[in-house]
């Protein structure tokens, strides 16, 4: 009989016998490797060639004949019933046509294409992918902070955390934010204006639902970061979006029909140009004269390689109209889901009712604690030493080997922070393509912010960010190389 | 000079002696231990006294004036400038009328009263709180639940998580809980139907905000957990409550103009009854009749003490209409703040994309990853065995008290599942209120479930929750025998 289950894998993962032979058929039959109409041996069968108690082998059956999966004829045995549908067939189980609130509605209405080639990242392939802030987990210190996480769960289990009322956030770490933005931003806050969010996009998405009610007007970057317009639209507002020069967003302030604005005056996102002072000045004075609210997410600027940084817009704000988003995703590592507000005081109770309503107890306050104790102990500032050190080079690395070997196919905006080099792409669009393809098949691929903000295709210049952070000198280079070698090839492209 | 700062154990806590000092003098003042006006010692006294360099306290002094919490008078020396304000004071500080959208007024709007007598509870006096769902957590098995973290934190640390696109939750997870479920409650689901939320709540909020327009009607029983009127009221929806009689929600069908209902069958929060099977029929009808959705949350039906429970809405449910809640804060610890839903099919993308809005990368993976492994070696299965023994007992001992001593002040609910007993006051509302403060005098609390659902306080009828989870069989004791010793004095109040 045509019939095999890789039991023994199963039974290493699963304690119960049961669980890992269920487990073990469940799988082959919705991977599609048991076809329908395949005849199962019966349990008596199964249970010698298996090694395995009848009835655990009879339980099992029974388990996947409830589920839909097999099904047994008196007489002729027990066969696999079930066929392997796209998951978007199996959704038209029920046709009736689901019914949404508008905010569902406006939310499913957007464009959810993933992040691109996240495919391509799981083939075995080796591929070198200039992508946007991943933190070098190579030079995670991940004893130090492993320790900090093992004291906690340790102290947990001698002091339960009885006052479960965190949902702002663990006290003590709102308190070292502070003092930390106090020494490196210059930021005055108390902790009673922070509060702590499963990393900056929550923020933007609970202060875009409190801020914005649908038709409003909203001031954006163009181009910018995707999940802000994602906020806007969710809550049924109108991004307009300012483009982006030199020294930052370009505004006619009469134009700006609107009661908040996105920015990132550190290090524009993705552009990477920075917010000169007088600008600054004047989106503060536009705030107060409209009473507006601005938002500002300072997203990387912990990492500077030169020069002093210009105050955030939170330090210049003397009418407390800035909300800071900051966080600690990029400079520990993606799956700390730990970023932070810093609130005008009128919005702190706000805030704290929205983030409630999905949060009355915070999530993982164990890591918040760990986190607490990384930074009291000093090992946060530490860090931040070593990873700027780091960066250093690979941004001087990388921002030579794209001026000297792509200057020809992008013209790139040099800067002093961050983890990623933005270019505007000089040639034709069908070139791009080309290019983006042809690396694409080499295992070479960069973030394309050609559609960022806006999203809309109509007239747009191609770009691209090259983040570095995560990639190694070496694949930094073998990167551009090879993007630099398949370039020469475009000349032969005529123009469509 | 009456001056004097702890800072000693401030310098174990931080290790950079700015730091604790900043913290020390910042702790003293805003406490208001350090009063306005106090003069503080001069750099060089205070690197004297305390041993610490001159250089640090100039440091130290000089945060701490630009927050605005010290002045120095050239020749006078440094004082306490900050004068000690109830936060409220501060809020006011800028006075323009701040904008909310509609959403985040209706937020503001809502009733936020926190827990009844937390502060009683951060007091030191020792107090019997018989509150709702707070596991035992003295029962709780730590050494298995640790080792499977720390297995996690090191896994993570040899083999980072790369693929972050967790917002579903952690896969291996949803495919553990689709098994349990299908085990313990006989549903079947795939890990495709289900999303991990970071409890309940989330859920109950994400489903309202997806489902819910302004001025739609839900149909809630009443009494009903507090979240999710919360929850409608932020959406803009209007709960119709329905009043809870033996066999559950009370409907008279053609009442219900609504699309949406939230229910609790297999225990009905608080009072504890159970839905009968035909009504469970009835409301699916309604469902599939109407086009509408049903809200099942099966809170804490894991612990059942007798009898077999009946199958829940999401079983019978051959119309794909009901939405299925469970959460693991009840059955392991309320800081692990891990619960799931289960979709119909229609609503797996649109709930996806709403949690996704929030969380593109899901919170707390580590603890997903840790509680999978704990839920597939078998420890799950049989924590929840040994804590329904355990709560067995205390139920018993808790019932048979309540019962014994004070039936002539309470009816009570008999149920054979889950964490407290539900009763309704007998006496005038006078009594019941003298009763509630007395016993808080003495430091025995239980949780006053009078307002839960509607509201409001019009024809109130009072009812109590009593939680015996979390709390000792003497502690259950000595708590219902005090308020039974309080309860015989009731008799001499005369009616107002």
């Amino acid at each position: 009989m045509d019939f095999h289950i890789p039991l023994n894998s199963y039974l290493q993962k699963y304690r119960y016998k049961y669980a890992a032979l269920y487990h073990a058929i469940h799988d082959e039959i919705i991977t599609g490797k048991l076809k329908k109409g395949t005849k199962l041996p019966s349990t008596r069968q199964f249970a010698m060639i298996y090694e395995i108690s009848r009835g655990i082998v009879n339980q099992v059956y029974e388990m996947l004949t409830a589920e839909g999966y097999l099904s047994s004829e008196v007489g002729k045995g027990t066969f696999i019933i079930y066929e392997r549908k796209p998951l978007e067939e199996n959704k038209q189980k029920h046709t009736y046509n689901i019914r949404l609130s508008d905010w569902g509605e406006r939310l499913s209405n957007l464009n959810h294409q993933s992040m691109p080639l996240t495919s391509a990242l799981h083939n075995e392939k080796k591929c070198i992918y200039f992508k946007i802030g991943s933190p070098d987990l190579s030079s995670f210190p991940y004893e130090a902070w492993n320790r900090c996480l093992y004291a906690q769960i340790r102290e947990t289990a001698i002091q339960p955390i009885e006052d479960m009322n965190h949902t702002r956030g663990y006290f003590s770490l709102r308190k070292s934010i502070s003092l930390h933005l106090l020494k490196t931003r210059g930021i005055q806050s108390t902790p009673e204006e922070i509060v702590i969010v499963n990393g900056s996009m929550q923020a933007i998405a609970l202060c875009s639902q409190l801020l914005i009610n649908p038709k409003d007007q909203v001031i954006v970057e163009n181009p910018c970061y995707k999940g802000i317009h994602k906020a806007i639209q969710a809550a049924g507002g109108i991004a307009v979006p300012m483009d982006v020069e030199k020294d930052g967003i370009q505004f006619q302030m009469d134009n700006w029909q609107s009661k908040l604005a996105f920015v990132t005056p550190s290090r524009q996102y993705p552009t990477g140009v920075v917010l000169n002072l007088s600008k600054r000045q004047k989106i503060l004075e536009w705030a107060n004269n409209n009473n507006a609210w601005i938002i500002e997410d300072d997203y990387d600027s912990e990492f500077r390689f030169k020069g002093r940084p210009i105050e955030p817009l939170k330090v210049l704000d003397h009418q407390d109209r800035v909300i800071y988003i900051g966080t600690f995703s990029k400079t520990m590592k993606t799956e700390l889901r730990i970023g932070y507000v810093v609130l005008p005081k009128q919005l702190v109770q706000p805030f704290y009712h929205s983030k409630q309503l999905y949060e009355p107890h915070a999530t993982g306050i164990m890591e918040q604690r760990a986190l607490t104790s990384f930074i009291n102990q000093g090992l946060y500032e530490r860090h931040l030493r070593k990873m700027t050190r780091i960066y250093q080079s690979k941004h001087l690395t990388c921002l030579n080997m794209l001026k000297s070997k792509l200057s020809h196919l992008f013209s790139f905006n040099e800067s002093d922070a961050g983890l990623h080099i933005f270019g505007k792409w000089l040639l034709s669009d069908i070139k791009y393509d080309v290019l983006k393809q042809k690396c694409g098949e080499k295992g070479v691929f960069w973030t394309d912010s050609t559609c960022m903000g806006l999203g809309n295709h109509s007239n747009k210049q191609h770009t691209a960010c090259f983040g570095f952070s995560h990639l190694s000198t070496e694949d930094i280079k073998t990167g551009i190389n090879l993007i630099a070698s398949i370039g020469e090839t475009l000349d032969f492209i005529h123009h469509a």
